[in-house]
C-alpha cells in the first residue's frame, strides 16, 4: 500500500464548508458579547443505517486534518464581508481572521470503532463562536464517513473474511470528492481496494481494475500490433508471437466445446491478446461483451492456454451482466473439464469475479460460491439529525462480559466516576421504567481525547490500521446484534445521574 | 450574485479521478499500437429519474474546466507506475506525461437543456489512449450534477416560480464535494440560494442562512449583551435598548394572546434580541426550540415589534418540525390579528419559511399555502451504465411544432443531412414494427461543438445563464411530459439509415 500523501492538502475541506447561518449565528453570538463562552457540541446518530444494530465511526481522520489547517483566509474573510449587510462591525471580521483551533479539544470515537445511536462519535469543545462555524464541516466528514464504512462492513460481513471485495463506484458517485470520500471508506469497512486512482495516490487505499467493455469493442479483429512478440516469463528462450499461438489453442477449445472455430468474436479475442501483451502476468478476461459461452469463455480459455504455454498465469475472469451466480457455476464448469483435457491444472481455479449492481441480498447469493465480488456500495444517508439532545457533557463507557463479548454502552455525566470492573451498576435502559443492574467484567472508555487546545493528543492511525480495528471490533459483537436483518437492538443506558437529569428538564418543559 | 472564482483550481476534478481499469486499458491500446487511433464515446442515460419523463444536461462546465486543464503531473505518472508492473515499458509513461486534450473534441448538450433518454449529453472525441482516461472523470462530473438540477427543477415545478427556495443538504451531503456539487446544481435546477458559504464563494451560487436551534437554546436568557442599544433604522435619533423594548411589547403580546407573561422562554427570546442586534434588518425567528404557540411565537412578535418601533421590518420566520403546513397556517391567523391589534399592518404578510425533510409530496402540499420553503434534495442515482449502445457517430436534433412546443428527438448517424424544418421526415419510434412520418416546423440542433481540439468554441454560459435556460426550456416541454407523475414517455426516434444499422448488427450478432 502506498502512504498517504496530499501535498497540496486539496483533499482536506475548506473553513467556508459551511452553512451560511453558522455564520450568521457567530455574528449573532460575537454582538452579545459571547464569542469566547466555553461550549460544546456532540456528533451522533438517532438509527442505525441499513436496518442493523451498529454502525463504525468513521471520519476522524478528515476532521482533524480539518481542524489543524483552520484559518479563514483573507479571501474567505472578504467573501463573508460580501455576503453579511453591508453595516456589520468589521471588528467582527477581525476576530474572524484572528481564528483558528487553538482552543478548540476534541474527544472522539477511535476510527473504526463500533459506535452505537446516542453515542457520541465526537466531541468538540471550545470557545462558542470558533464551535459554532465547526459544526456543519465535521457533520460533513463523520457521517458520510461512517454511512460508508458501514455500509462496507455489512458487506464484508456477508462475503466473509477470504472473498476479495472490490469497490468501483466512482462513476456514479456524488461528484468528485463524494468519489474520493466513498473510495477511502470502502476500504476502512473492509474492501480490499478500489478502482479510483484518486484514493490511491492521496490516501493510500490499493487500487485495482483490469479492462472494461468498451476496450473489448473497440477491436475488430483486423489490428495489427506493432509487436505480436511476447519472452517467457522465466525471460529465457525466444519470444513467441501470442496471437498466432491464441489461435492454434482456439481451434482445440471449440473442438473441446463443440463451438465452430469461426464463432468467437475475433475482435474480443484481439482485445484479449492486446490485454495478455501489456499484462502478461496480471491477465483476466471480462465474458460478457458478445455471448459469454459461445465468445467470451472461448477466447479467454485460448489466450489463457497460450500465456500458460509460455508460463504465465491467468488471474481469472470477469462477468458483469445477467445471472452472475448461474453462469458463474458453468464457467466453472467448463474450467474443470478444459484443466483435465489440456492437463492444466491451475485452470480449474481460475478466479471467477462478478460484479454489476451487488447489494447485500445479491452478495449473499453470490458469496457462497465466487472468490471475488466488486460491489458498489448505495449510499443512503439515513441519520437523523438531532433536534433533542441529551444534557451536559456527558462520557461513555463500553462494559463486556468475562468472555470479551460486549453488553452495552454507558452515557453519563463527565463530572461522574467511570464504572469499575467488577462493580455492580445500576443503569437506566432506555424507556424503562425502573433501573436495572449490571456487573462488567471489563470497562472501556469510548471518546478517546484526540485533539487538546488544538494539539493532537497522540499520533493517528493509518487507515489501514483503522481498517484492521474494523474487524476486531465486528467480532467482538454478538451474532444477534452483528445480524444484518432484524437484529437485536444494542442497548445504550443511562447512568443513574443523567437519567435524573434528563427526567428533570423533562418536568420543567412540561408545565 | 459573486463571480465564480476558485483561484487555485481546487473545484477541478484530477486526471488521477478515474478507474484504474481506464489506465490498464491505456496500456493495453498502447501495446497494441492503437493509443492514437481516432476513438469517440458518448454518455448518456436510459431512464430518466424520479420517474419523470425529462432530465437537465448538467456538468458541462465542470467537464470543460477539467478537459482544458487535463495533464498528468509527473507525481501522478510516478503513482501510475508504482501501481502498474514493475516492467511496464518506461516509453508508456513518457507517452502519459506529454498527454492533454489539445486533440479533444467535445460536443454537447448546452448546460441547463432538456436531456431525454439515449440522446447524448456528451460526445467526446479524440485519441483512444486520452478519450479512455477521460471517460471515468467526465460521468462522475455529468451524472451527479444532471441528476440533482432535475432534482431541483421537478421541486420548482411543484413551488411555482415565485415561491423562495433555499438548498441546506451539505451536512448529509456525501463528503465535502458532494455538498459543493449539490449545492451548486440545485441552484441550476432552479433553487434561489444554498447555505453553503463554499458553493457562493467558489461558484458564485447566492447563499443565505440565519440561525438554527443551538443559537436558540444556547441563550439562558441571564446573557447580558455589552451593547444592548439599537439605532434607528433611519439612522436619526437615539438608539433604544431592544431587550427592554421588547420586554414591554411581551406584555402586550401575552395579553392578546391569552398567556402568561412568565411562558415564553426568557433564553429564546434572548437569543432573539442577540440576533437582531447583529442583523436588525434581517431578522428571523426560528419559532420551534421550545413550544411555537407559547415561546417562539410571542417571543417574535415581541422582538418584532420592538424592531418596528425602530423602523426595522422582520424579514420571516422558519418552523422546522411538526406538521409544517397546519402550524404555518396557524401562524399567519395570529399575524393577522396581531397586525389588527397593533396596527402594523406589514406583520400580517411577514413570510413563514418551512424546513425539515421536505420532498416532493409534502412540497406539493406546502407549495399551495407557503411563501419560502428550504428543501433538501434526495440524491439517488439512478442513471443505467450503458451496456449495449447505439452504434457510430451520431448527431441529434429536436423536432418542434408550428406553436414551439417539443415533438420529438431524432438520432440520426453524423453523416446524415439535418431534417428540414417544413419537411417530412420518416423516423423509427423505439420498437415501432415500421417507421411514422413526422412534419416539425423547426428543427434545432442538440450538440453543440463546445470545444474543439482543445479550445473552447464559444464562451460558456454563466450559471445564472444555464439556470435561466433550465425554466425557458422546461416552458416549452408539454404539460404531459412535464408531469412528475406518470408521464407521459417523451419520443426518441431514430431515423432510417440509424435503425438499418441497428437492425444489421442485430442479425449480425444473432446468427
Amino acid at each position: 500500500m502506498a502512504a498517504e500523501q496530499d501535498p497540496e492538502g486539496r483533499a482536506a475541506a475548506r473553513p467556508l464548508l459551511t452553512d451560511l447561518y453558522q455564520a450568521t449565528m457567530a455574528l449573532g453570538y460575537w454582538r452579545a458579547g459571547r464569542a469566547r463562552d466555553a461550549a460544546e457540541f456532540e456528533l451522533f446518530f438517532r438509527r442505525c443505517p441499513f436496518g442493523g444494530a451498529f454502525a463504525l465511526a468513521a471520519g476522524l481522520r478528515d476532521c482533524v486534518r480539518f481542524l489543524r489547517a483552520f484559518r479563514l483566509r483573507d479571501a474567505d474573510v472578504q467573501f463573508l464581508a460580501s455576503v453579511l449587510l453591508p453595516d456589520t462591525d468589521p471588528a467582527f471580521f477581525e476576530h474572524l481572521r484572528s481564528l483558528d483551533c487553538s482552543e478548540v479539544t476534541v474527544r472522539a470515537l477511535p476510527e473504526g470503532s463500533l459506535a452505537f445511536p446516542g453515542v457520541p462519535l465526537l466531541q468538540v469543545s471550545g470557545p462558542l463562536l470558533v464551535v459554532q462555524l465547526l459544526e456543519t464541516p465535521l457533520l460533513c466528514l463523520v457521517s458520510y464517513a461512517s454511512l460508508v464504512a458501514t455500509n462496507a462492513a455489512r458487506l464484508r460481513l456477508i462475503a466473509g473474511p477470504e472473498k476479495r471485495l472490490l469497490e468501483m463506484g466512482l462513476r456514479r458517485a456524488q461528484g468528485p470528492d463524494g468519489g474520493l470520500t466513498a473510495s477511502t471508506y470502502s476500504y476502512l469497512g473492509g474492501f480490499d481496494s478500489s478502482s479510483n486512482v484518486l484514493a490511491g495516490q492521496l490516501r493510500g487505499v490499493p487500487v485495482a481494475g483490469t479492462l472494461a467493455h468498451s476496450f473489448v469493442t473497440s477491436f475488430s479483429g483486423s489490428e495489427v500490433p506493432p509487436d505480436p512478440m511476447l519472452a517467457p516469463a522465466a525471460g529465457e528462450g525466444p519470444g513467441v508471437d501470442l496471437a498466432a499461438k491464441a489461435q492454434v489453442w482456439l481451434e482445440h477449445v471449440c473442438a473441446h466445446l463443440g463451438l465452430g472455430v469461426q464463432e468467437p468474436h475475433p475482435g474480443e479475442r484481439a482485445a484479449f491478446v492486446a490485454y495478455a501483451l501489456a499484462f502478461p502476468r496480471a491477465f483476466q478476461g471480462l465474458l460478457d461483451s458478445y455471448s459469454v459461452r459461445r465468445s467470451g469463455l472461448p477466447n479467454f480459455l485460448a489466450v489463457a492456454l497460450a500465456l500458460g504455454e509460455l508460463g504465465y498465469r491467468a488471474v481469472g475472469v470477469r462477468l458483469d451482466s445477467g445471472d452472475l451466480l448461474q453462469q458463474a457455476q458453468e464457467i466453472r464448469k467448463v474450467f474443470r473439464a478444459a484443466a483435465a483435457q489440456f492437463q492444466v491444472p491451475w485452470l480449474e481455479s481460475v478466479p471467477i469475479a462478478v460484479s454489476n449492481n451487488i447489494d447485500e441480498e445479491a452478495l449473499a447469493r453470490l458469496a457462497q460460491e465466487l472468490v471475488a465480488v466488486g460491489g458498489q456500495p448505495r449510499m443512503k444517508l439515513t441519520e437523523d439529525p438531532e433536534k433533542q439532545t441529551l444534557p451536559g457533557s456527558k462520557a461513555a463507557f463500553r462494559l463486556l462480559g468475562s468472555d470479551g463479548s460486549l453488553l452495552m454502552d454507558v452515557l453519563q455525566l463527565a463530572e461522574e466516576p467511570a464504572p469499575q470492573a467488577g462493580q455492580e451498576l445500576r443503569v437506566w435502559p432506555p424507556g424503562a421504567q425502573e433501573p436495572c443492574t449490571v456487573r462488567p467484567a471489563q470497562v472501556e472508555p469510548l471518546l478517546r481525547l484526540c485533539l487538546q487546545q488544538g494539539q493532537l493528543c497522540e499520533p493517528l492511525p493509518s487507515l489501514a490500521e483503522s481498517r484492521a480495528l474494523v474487524q476486531l471490533s465486528l467480532s467482538q459483537l454478538s451474532p444477534e446484534h452483528r445480524r444484518l436483518q432484524s437484529p437485536a437492538q444494542y442497548q445504550v443506558v443511562l447512568s443513574e445521574r443523567l437519567q435524573a437529569l434528563v427526567n428533570s428538564l423533562h418536568a420543567r418543559a412540561s408545565p
